[in-house]
């Protein structure tokens, strides 16, 4: 209807004259049904009052904006019922891409995954047999590489308050990666050295509280998330344990109170802006028919501010 | 084409038959044609890397995911030609409501807010002399009581870091709570008592540094919003003055981070969720064709944590 592309003369006569006869303003629903494009890029995260989450929006709507697409948000909760009718939705409005964030992946999904036949990219998840890009920071490496730094600041006695297991990327991963590093260095980890935390500031306090419970302390925690770094300064703090003369404190994803907290918080920079930025250049990549790589990697580093020193050995 | 409606006979035949012969699936965008409803909610917000407007989506979505509308979602950036081009795009893409959060209002908008003719809310100002349903906290009460909590506590010298005046709720109406309170306890307010941020923590810090350069010293500060005074607590922990016992502390907004600082602020609880859920609930109303309040206020109060102390007068 707005004459921007060729069309079967039959087809637009037909489709003009329904919308003349129901009287329609020519407008973006009926226009859809002859582009057979919408200019709209789903994306379904978990949960949007965490900041890693709308920074990744930001990051997508930054570089779709300027293609002139628009942003469906499918906010799931993390339930799965809620994660299948997003993506049900998704194929019945048509959209022209897909990007889905660190979603509880079941075989469900992979499933409808492959039926909606839209340019799909998903990030925070590796899909290792599957062929759908995905965007990712390597956390395995990551953590190693915040561990190794501290042992490179002359720390042993390291402990780790990792994500909950249940979630690979901040779970398994990056305690795997202070595993290896431990392992790569020849240093032991101690009972109760390992702790799961919840991914909240109250969880990292808690978890702090049973490390200190220890017959032997740590002198560095190397902490998943920055949230839980936050709740294990507080504990240290409560307990009048200064940081880090007494013990280091390493976190991981330099949200933005990371540079906010006494002391400012040593960290990996793990960018949820370049993440969408990353994933939308994939989307439009597959617009255009141009190549996709089936794993981006988004590049990673440490941040040294104040809450670690060096100790003699 | 889901049969769920009446419709005329013909007119159902004849989408019909133009969808069997374009071979679409029958699908969401040809259905919104027929029923004039997309179920899709519009949302512009200025920002969302920002925590209180990613809160206010997550309220908006609570309410709206339970009546099966999803989101569209539209950041602007503060940018007002971004506005206007939002606007036009809600209304050809036919959304079944649009919710204004703290947009910038121009008369440009005024104009195509009349022609978008959907139900609208906006949230974060107030309109007065125009027939546009808002929700809003009173923030020029909400200052008047944090103000006059510190009073009660023995604070005379009191100073304010008020957010930026072009925005008038965190700016003119917060800045004239705290005025109005210490007019009404017949308190003077010294030179270069009032400051002006910028919503960061860096100009909260900024602007206690300019404060505390005063002859005159306060015993207390107002602070119009909490990242402000992150920026507040982190200059004042920096020059080794203790809070509260040499300064105390109120911010405004209850962030999740209001809790994490070290002392805690105290603070007024303003909660976006709440906002959220209010300005959707003002939508659903108007699709019921049931009746909406012209302003919606969300209830505020005082949060009183360790960032404020008693002084003798």
């Amino acid at each position: 209807m707005n004459n921007s592309k060729p069309v079967r003369p039959e087809l637009r006569e037909r489709v003009m004259k329904v919308v003349e006869e129901t009287g329609f303003q020519p407008n973006a629903v009926a226009r859809s049904l002859v582009n057979k494009e919408t200019r709209i890029i789903g994306v379904m995260i978990p949960d949007i009052s965490n900041n890693f989450y709308s920074n990744l929006i930001y990051g997508i709507d930054s570089v779709i904006s300027e293609y002139d697409y628009s942003l469906f948000l499918a906010i799931s909760d993390e339930v799965v019922e809620k994660e299948l009718k997003f993506l049900r939705l998704f194929k019945e409005k048509q959209l022209d891409g897909v990007i889905m964030a660190s979603i509880h992946f079941l075989e469900g999904h992979f499933q409808q995954l492959q039926e909606i036949q839209v340019p799909l990219v998903v990030t925070g998840h590796d899909l290792p047999g599957y062929n759908i890009p995905t965007v990712n920071i390597n956390n395995v490496q990551a953590s190693y590489d915040a561990t190794a730094y501290l042992i490179a600041q002359g720390h042993q006695k390291i402990a780790c308050i990792s994500g909950p297991l249940w979630d690979p990327p901040c779970g398994l991963d990056r305690l795997g990666g202070y595993r290896k590093a431990m392992r790569a260095h020849g240093l032991d980890i101690h009972d109760g050295f390992m702790q799961e935390g919840e991914f909240t500031a109250k969880s990292g306090y808690e978890a702090m509280r049973k490390i200190w419970e220890e017959s032997i302390r740590p002198t560095a925690v190397f902490v998943a998330t920055d949230l839980m770094a936050v709740g294990v300064l507080n504990f240290l703090h409560d307990q009048g344990v200064r940081v880090p003369e007494d013990v280091s404190v390493m976190g991981f994803d330099d949200l933005e109170m990371a540079s906010l907290t006494r002391p400012m918080l040593s960290t990996v920079h793990n960018d949820p802006y370049m993440y969408g930025r990353a994933a939308a250049e994939q989307i439009l990549k597959q617009l255009r028919n141009e190549p996709v790589e089936r794993m981006s990697i988004v590049p990673h580093d440490l941040v040294i501010r104040q809450s670690v020193c060096v100790i003699g050995k």
